[in-house]
């Protein structure tokens, strides 16, 4: 008998886990919905042609296709490479991500949806990467986007939304960057390489991980030349509050059009005062955010400085995301929440509250058959009134029935025996105090509730 | 531009659609987590060696398969036919059910968990069948079981769950039937065949959809001989209340042990009179559940008959169920629930609240940018009082931003223009009796409070 495993990079979620889990996504979930995002789903597998080309070459290599059913292997034949093998031989893939199916989805219902549509989505996507600590090719995204919409009040609207959601956590010390893909553009135009706009970015995106010098020389592999590498690092370096910034990269991308947009759509969202943020959001002329379809303002949430855990969000606006399956003109702004990594920031603080692994409240221990005519009804009685309860099923030792309890955190135990049953009473155990009181059985529930 | 599509037998789920089945979802995990179950989540793909041979040929074959990465090309120039190539191209599946995944886990963490062990699992699980009414490629499971008891305590706690979901969705006259594995072994014993025991189950499952000729004629072509079937006919035959019918199959059955344990076990679970059901267990000796690892009782969920939908949910016991990954001596029992027919259960008896549809309840309309200032701390304000709440981010036209509104069927819309503003005052229209009213602005929440 072979032991059995699970796939590398997946999980199994226990009891415990999924707990935390669901305290994350319930709190996600509440703000999404106060602020009027409606929950969709999509399915986990999409066609090929839907997915096909949207990721880059790295997406089409890291997707989990699906095997076809039927004649295969005379299809099999044909192909001359892997690349076409696994194309003739997979008609559809796992999910990459919620935006593509999102944009799938707005495009086939446009004639039934309620624009601008604000809406969410939790499920988990599958991506065949290299596993590695707190890398994983299942995991969840938690995204909310708006589509339909031209207005900066959306942007306002989603920052908020981060706001709520880690002010509702708990935790302190988040910070929220913000920063305009058209300023790169005008930064690409200003060095006169318009075209090496995404070359430019994914290099600055990596400044967090390999430093100033480090982007340089990615700059340098990429074909820039050194003024204008220069004017980069000028660039890069500047500092101040938010004001100071936006005066300096007036000064430098005074001469583009595109920059001085976006340093207008800025202004609005961050200097408008519309709304009543706990933390303001920071102007970083260095946030890149690598995807490469945001046109627009560009969002980044990342863990207090402490936990040295980084990003925890990121999102931003895509002009033009539904024209991929030919509507166009639709304008989309949207927001994720990095599910795993505020789990570990939630860990790493001590966020959790206690509740979230309440779970049986009362176990009944067996101690005899005579006893279950009267522990039923009380079972019921107690569920009734939402304390999650149970009856140990086997009648065993005591000790084995108490170590159940004890394993499973159980806050009483309820004892019902001959001496009980005579006197119309419950034995309660408190079991972190370990105190033990005889109480007559109609006072159970008041009981208690007075003391849960 | 190709039309976007979504693969054959999979489902977009719109936000009506979400809500209503988390209201079901909801409803289940309350009842579940009320009883002392646990959640579990596994991941979407198992190994093939998980997988392999634990559905019959049939799950075999309705697997969806994943394709490995790699130089795939020169394995599949091994193959010799489709069942080859797939298995040599493909070491990881889609989850086909719950159950063996649960197996597994339990297999893999049998020393961290406290037994008896109750989990719950609701997830999705894929097969590719063919797409029809009613059935689907993706649906999700919905599990609860109990590994490590042999206590019949267990069926009686999961019958009750049954009641108590079914109670709670407010479906009147679902029905609970029970039977008992062992009787059916007993059946075969008797007739000298213990060996077509599958056979037997797999023709008398058929009895609600083929009658009782069509199963009879079933019996024959697998291998039962005249005297057989007439034997097996007057076993389900059988009528009358729950003690008469297990009278009758005691008188014949006589000669089968196993029958007769089968029977004290059916005598307990529904004659005990441990739990206060609403809806009492009906025993159905034709009652056979087709899976074929049951061994003890088995257990189906039945749709009101008006409804016409049949089966909403079943279950049953099994001996063994980890000795399949070498845990021997473990025995399980577990119900599921068949989410979707649920759901058209509640849709065609117009059983789900209104309330679950309820999304944003205040709309701002934007009139002018000069109440934005005004919008945003009475939203979060409505916010911070779980009153969903959102402003159109555009300022477009008041018709169309009154359009809005109602096909999202928002129930209040609240106006701020000059004339508000200059008597610090907000305009509230109620969108079902179509009454507008200007109210002052601090008495705003109090006012929605009292009519949401």
């Amino acid at each position: 008998m072979i032991k059995p495993t699970i796939p590398k990079g997946t999980r199994d979620f226990s009891p415990e886990i999924v707990r935390r889990r669901n305290y994350i996504f319930q709190i996600i979930r509440t703000v999404f919905e106060k602020y009027g995002f409606q929950p969709l789903e999509t399915p986990a597998m999409e066609d090929m042609s839907t997915l096909t080309g949207k990721y880059g070459e790295e997406g089409d290599k890291l997707m989990f296709r699906i095997l076809d059913n039927g004649d295969i292997i005379e299809k099999a034949k044909q192909a001359k490479d892997n690349k076409e093998l696994s194309s003739l031989l997979c008609g559809k893939a796992l999910r990459y991500d919620l935006t593509i199916p999102f944009a799938r989805y707005v495009v086939m219902h446009q004639n039934e949806i309620a624009f601008p549509f604000k809406r969410y989505q939790i499920q988990p996507v599958w991506r065949a990467d290299r596993p590695q600590k707190g890398r994983y090719r299942e995991f969840y995204q938690c995204d909310a986007d708006i589509v339909g919409s031209d207005s900066l009040i959306n942007e306002t609207e989603l920052l908020s939304i981060y706001d709520q959601v880690f002010s509702s956590l708990g935790i302190k010390g988040f910070e929220l960057r913000v920063n305009n893909r058209k300023i790169l553009s005008g930064l690409a135009e200003m060095i006169g390489r318009p075209e090496l706009l995404t070359d430019i970015t994914i290099a600055i995106d990596k400044l967090d991980k390999i430093g100033l010098e480090g982007v340089k020389n990615e700059l340098e592999e990429r074909g820039l030349d050194k003024i204008s590498i220069e004017k980069i690092e000028k660039f890069l370096n500047i500092q101040g509050g938010g004001e100071e910034k936006l005066a300096q990269l007036q000064a430098l991308l005074h001469d583009s059009v595109t920059a001085q947009k976006g340093m207008e759509e800025l202004k609005e969202v961050l200097f408008s005062g519309n709304i009543p943020l706990q933390v303001k959001p920071r102007l970083d002329q260095t946030l890149a955010r690598g995807l490469n379809y945001y046109t627009g303002i560009i969002i980044e949430a990342k863990a207090p400085a402490a936990v040295k855990i980084g990003s925890i969000g990121g999102g931003g606006r895509y002009d033009d995301l539904t024209g991929l399956f030919g509507l166009s003109g639709i304008s989309g702004v949207g927001i994720s929440f990095g599910v795993d990594r505020i789990y570990d920031v939630l860990e790493e603080l001590n966020l959790f509250p206690d509740v979230v692994q309440q779970s049986t409240q009362v176990l009944f221990l067996q101690m005899d058959k005579e006893s279950l005519p009267i522990i039923f009804p009380l079972l019921q009685k107690l569920r009734e009134n939402n304390i999650a309860s149970e009856v140990y099923p086997d009648q065993v030792k005591f000790d084995k029935q108490m170590k159940y309890a004890n394993k499973r955190s159980i806050p009483f135990v309820a004892i019902i025996g001959e001496s009980e049953r005579a006197e119309n009473a419950v034995s309660l155990k408190n079991m972190q105090s370990g105190k033990q009181e005889k109480i007559p059985m109609e006072n159970m529930l008041n009981h208690l509730k007075a003391q849960l």
